[in-house]
């Protein structure tokens, strides 16, 4: 189960207009995917061009993040879409962002939902399949991001779409798997120790400590790394390091 | 110059939401390509893919019609836009039109853009620049569809793009090729016989008369039928009829 | 429980900068309270202008008709907002509709909340009371409608505002007084004779026959017309005049 | 032409969603009023109740700061609109901000127009009365401010509205009183020193001493703070610090 390589991916390009987020081009120093915004949840063409752009630069793979279509909730309000519009609306921001990556020299190399839209596809069938339908339409060659374990990775796994199981560092998990619900207390790692050791029991042995004190297998093929927020390059820098010095190459997949 | 086959293009693809516009399932038996809205005039996700497909079905060419970012002036607003703002944004809405084409098993055939773009693309040479370097970088093989004699033609010819000059049936001219400003009188045609015989000289003679009583080369590649207003549908009938009794092809370039 | 009169209301001014949508000229003839939209989901600034100048002159009650931020799903599409951005939303529409009102010399007279935030608000406790509150801090004077019997019209008497209970011609009832869903078959009813009798044993009785056979006891201050739908007009006309020819009144509360 | 007081404006509620921007909190404690976005060039439900409450508490007074309906260019792209869309767009947006005012237990106080259409409202005539217009009919009592000398002032004069002539402390000058455009060398003055010194000359002796050397007469009832940039901070302290040890008071007119 122990892996010589793992994947660092962090979502990006979420400035819109003449807002600003996150700290793009120091974090890309740190990862080896960007997950970058396509006009729905945030960003706008200009913001796309020059995301695409200063991944390139940075020898980071380039994937579509695409989101609901909601600029004031920022993408994080579910709502009641069905699966036909969801997988329209997959299609239409993986093209966007694909235009971009074409006109930069880029290859586009992944997808990952964003917000609402990824904790919907985790939990229901239908949009899950929505999403991987989508994307074995436009870009089959594409690999599909998704929570280890959830309905997307095995939507991704029925279209015959490649896939990549995420884990998170700085989230706590239950004995069946999942996430601890960020209702409950313990739900977050604050402690940075904690969090890269998680990281690197995921990594080196395919395991979890769940919340009841059990030894959970999880599938990690990419780490999800937050770009917000004033913790956010800190931590990548941390996680980095340390899955370095263990020996662990950090590439895309 | 006479010719014996001609385009007849129409934009399509034009409702929003639960909005309806045109009539786009009548139209498609007459004309022979296709300018589908990319969402920032008008359009949706869903609305793109039903309009890809309802063109495809009437082997209608399928071509990109991206517009300003302004539903609610439906594109029709000039905007103080820059050269590199009018690039990302073609760049962003050809990519989202090529990914419906992609899903659908069409191809991408043009690019025409849209109202208040198509017009500050005729006169304005930096704007028609970007739209062409916009097609350059992301789909060179795309014929990009400009006013007879405008800046857009020549910015495409300048990037090595094929071009297509666009004629209109009931638009006035005047001596020097332009169109008669619609604030002037007569610069609309509202006579179908007028209107039908002026395409069929811009077709078989490669002329236009002015508004000024002179015979003024023109070069017709393409003839716009307008897709709303009551008249629309009889309007085309009529102008492929006459084409069509007159030996001419009615077919994408 | 046997009214004199009655209020007929019905959705307008939900047409979208060039797009047009229902026969708000037409239908004002024939209710007494219109329900404008506010550009959450429908409507601009121009729209509402003119539908506040057209109920005006037919002498028709000037509601608000606020929805979720929501063009191009029509605010029909369920999100998870919390009590908090609903207030919100709902003060910035009808502020916004007071506007127009002012400005064209109408007084606002009603709210109702529009697609999936009337259906949240009917259920739903914590969103009722925000929409509630809302009204209670910008203008308490105006008339609150919600589904007879729902969470809303409790919302209303909560916030010490007047209320309208509001039943549906169309739709057919549960015996504990719920609508029936429309994913049951017999949720609609498509025989107007029906609807128009439905109507006048809600007026006249107070009571509704429901899908079990029982008759229920239900508030009816004001009976909804849709206004889309070829069925629209002729189905306004026919309410109106059998309403009237039993002597009842039309008129807003 | 002496003036023992002042007035300090700045623009605020400038965030959107998820992106901050602005220092709202801490520029408060410098100005006398706030000119509050409305959700067309920028801010949201939320963030325009926030920000009254900020208003409120730091004794600000609250106007509205009206814009161009586009997002993607925070209202700063100049667009081709008519004057009765503009009156319509600024009553809609004075109606929306006076809710919050109404809900939160503050009077409005004055409105100023937002960059585009700023600037077009200085020179083109339409568009000022426009605006004075919609003033005018929704809330009268309100004050119009604009650029000192401009077609707003004017058409504010025009319509009976108050108006306040607003001067800018880091801009220069020409000698028939307008700004010197931004696209000419000298355009801005980046020295705070002599910024304050334009500032006391401007209030204090009711001159600006324009770039040909000359002395010119100009009305200063209102000062532009602006609120972004790194500077924005210092300046506002530097400038209210000279003024009132200059023995001006600084309040809202």
């Amino acid at each position: 189960m122990s892996k010589n390589s793992i994947d660092l991916n962090c979502d990006m390009g979420e400035s819109f207009g003449a807002w600003r987020m996150g700290n793009d081009e120091e974090l890309l120093q740190y990862v080896s995917s960007a997950n970058i915004a396509c006009g729905f949840h945030a960003s706008d063409p200009a913001t796309m061009k020059q995301t695409v752009r200063l991944a390139l630069r940075s020898g980071v793979a380039v994937g579509a993040h695409p989101g609901l279509p909601d600029l004031a909730g920022f993408g994080r309000r579910e709502m009641a879409v069905s699966g036909e519009e969801v997988c329209d609306l997959v299609v239409y921001q993986i093209g966007a962002l694909a235009a971009f990556a074409k006109a930069e020299g880029a290859k586009l190399h992944h997808v990952k939902p964003h917000g609402a839209l990824y904790n919907m596809a985790a939990t229901n069938q239908e949009l899950a399949e929505a999403i991987a339908e989508a994307v074995s339409k436009v870009k089959p060659e594409l690999i599909l991001y998704g929570l280890a374990g959830s309905e997307l990775i095995r939507a991704g796994e029925k279209y015959g779409i490649r896939t990549a199981s995420e884990v998170f560092a700085d989230r706590t998990y239950q004995q069946d798997g999942t996430l601890t619900p960020r209702s409950q207390p313990n739900a977050l790692i604050n402690d940075h120790r904690q969090a890269v050791q998680q990281v690197l029991r995921m990594v080196q042995e395919g395991t979890v400590l769940s919340q009841q004190g059990t030894e959970v297998a999880i599938k990690a093929d990419t780490i999800c790394i937050h770009g917000d927020g004033p913790q956010a390059l800190p931590f990548a820098i941390r996680i980095r390091e340390r899955l370095t010095s263990e020996g662990i190459h950090i590439s895309a997949l």
